[in-house]
């Protein structure tokens, strides 16, 4: 198996862009990406995308944003794993170079969830869950999630307002990501104050419904020019789960955190002390805390504890969401993992935003999800300085 | 890259499953395949699909079809790349084991497209083409290829009866094939009174709304255990062209299909003349003919005179639609591509049913292709007889 780079990253702000097709978005993601690599050409495209069908009356978005992008002909197809679906994406570009075939290709990810109203978004998010035995009984994406935060709070007999932490850090970070949906921080009180969504998740735990694109450029390490600014892909693995929550054995244990963890790191040939930051995929606060758990960081309790204390703060011990995470930079679903792993790259690189830069970053972990930890895609990114 | 096996099939009959989820038909073709190979277990999945979103509020059929079939943990994704999603998948399975960091994948492909009524099985496979200009015009997918149809016709000043031939050849063939939709013959008299769809296409020349599921099991071919049943994978080489119509230089020339062949005929080092037989991707008889022509068999009006002569019936020189193709055997769309490499490699095992089998086959080639050409999969397999 070839060793892998990154070379490109690409991003459009997060926002609602009302007034830009998926298409649009998703070129100018591409093009930034290989603007950055200094490439003018690729040989794949992998497209990570949940809802374009739902939301935009549009599938085949491989093929189409191939040739919206000037590239008709390549070889394109469009990944879909849920809210994991842009991590999934990389992960196919990763094989598609580590087998040899490919010499030059694009992961790209790019959700478009403002085509319609609110209520459709929510809609088609459900269709992570189990058809059959969740949604079909009405359940939401974030009533799911508002279920194991309850039995959460139950089990460790906690406040919910410990949970505010993680949002706040969230907010505080995304400050200085211009790409952020959300560049302002938001206060105990508020999260207090916030309007219930699924109790016990309020507003304020909740990531936004938003659009975005995100695109990397891939090659084999053999094939990188600059060496300084590439990034070595030390492990890209993907672990699943049940779909329905009730088929867990443990409601609060997400195993395919754990497994798709530990499969990095066996790849990458480290531990958890190597990790200099870890963006994680804090989609709701309850997930954040179970993910460091089930990662194997720290137990969720001392999770809970510890980021009051600003361990997972930039200058801390672990820094996680250090753009802003899913809460503050938002959450296009499909582009979500990979909006994670240019961020990664930017760390990596030291050109992070400088309040935002971790010092010293040496080995990053992306973590993305889709459903309720169903898929699972764990990647472990070595930076070159 | 390593060599890569395929060493066992499954498939569901292709019917209008009206009592059976999309889930259920899955995990069927999974485990028959499972059987024949002789394996009771996976370490990723690969599920070719179109429109489970759409039509069964599913999404995440990756995960999810893993844990039905009792494989939690494993990776699993979803590929989507319109009708051609079946190949797809089974591309990105013969990376994972290529690239050597797979032992034993499935590349499985379902589409339940009975969930609701036709209209919205229709409104779902206008989702290949471009919703911008082509669908948000009212254009229906037949009504694109009809566009073509008529093109040709005006061109190339032939009768629309002559391409009755090529349902016909897919009905005699689809008569001994169990797992076929339509295991009757039309005759040309059927043909010429059968009702029009989106004029010059008829009935006769539709491949059927169909609901299947079809699988392979795809190992390194250093890990096969029998040599007498298993294929292997020369090549398969997706290529893509302009989704909308309009952008093309000529409306008859499916550029994605010759570059998608010349690819695969390089990788595998073989020419035409080696290929024992082509299950090309029959969705219209007009598709039949332009795709001979693209891949580079014979011109369009030498296919629609040969076809007359028995050119490409089992007996023939370039026997094609084996088993009925997608007009006789059906067309579940995101599964198609699956039953086409199913089908070939019973023929390469000399396992078709008698009166189908192709005499002493050694090489077959497989064309799955989304929207009106714009994403082609081309397969060249090889048997050990």
């Amino acid at each position: 198996m070839k060793k892998v780079a990154i070379i490109g990253i690409g991003q459009v702000p997060v926002r609602e862009h009302w007034d830009q097709s998926i298409k649009a978005l998703a070129v100018q993601a591409l093009f930034h990406a290989l603007e950055d690599a200094n490439r003018d050409e690729i040989d794949g495209l992998y497209v990570g995308n949940m809802l374009s069908g739902r939301l935009s009356e549009q599938e085949h978005l491989g093929a189409l944003i191939a040739e919206q992008a000037g590239f008709p002909g390549i070889e394109a197809v469009k990944i879909e794993a849920a809210c994991a679906s842009g991590a999934a994406a990389f992960r196919q570009a990763v094989l598609a170079v580590a087998s040899g075939r490919k010499k030059c290709v694009a992961a790209l990810g790019v959700e478009k969830l403002t085509e319609l109203s609110g209520w459709h978004a929510s809609d088609g998010l459900a269709m992570a869950a189990d058809a059959d035995f969740e949604t079909s009984l009405g359940l939401t994406f974030v009533a799911l999630n508002a279920m194991v935060m309850r039995r959460f709070i139950f089990e460790h007999n906690v406040k919910r307002e410990l949970f505010a932490a993680f949002p706040m850090l969230a907010h505080r970070n995304a400050r200085y990501n211009p790409n952020a949906m959300f560049q302002h921080e938001i206060s105990l009180n508020q999260y207090q104050q916030a309007k219930m969504i699924a109790d016990p998740i309020n507003l304020l735990d909740s990531s936004p419904i938003a659009d975005g694109a995100a695109a990397l450029i891939v090659v084999p390490w053999d094939d990188v020019r600059d060496q300084h600014s590439a990034v070595e892909v030390l492990a890209c693995e993907v672990a699943t789960d049940y779909v329905a929550l009730h088929d867990r054995t443990n409601l609060l244990h997400l195993a395919g955190v754990e497994q798709s963890t530990k499969s990095a790191l066996k790849t990458a040939g480290l531990s958890h002390r190597d990790i200099s930051f870890f963006e994680l995929h804090d989609a709701f606060s309850i997930m954040s805390v179970l993910s460091l758990e089930a990662a194997g960081f720290l137990s969720a309790e001392e999770a809970l504890k510890k980021v009051q204390e600003g361990y997972f703060d930039i200058g801390g011990t672990l820094p996680i969401a250090t753009m802003g995470g899913l809460k503050g930079r938002g959450h296009p679903v499909g582009a979500t993992g990979l909006y994670q792993i240019v961020e990664a790259v930017l760390q990596l690189r030291g050109k992070a935003p400088t309040p935002l830069q971790v010092a010293e970053p040496r080995f990053a972990m992306t973590q993305n999800i889709g459903g309720t930890g169903a898929t699972v895609v764990t990647s472990i990114l070595k930076g070159q300085m």
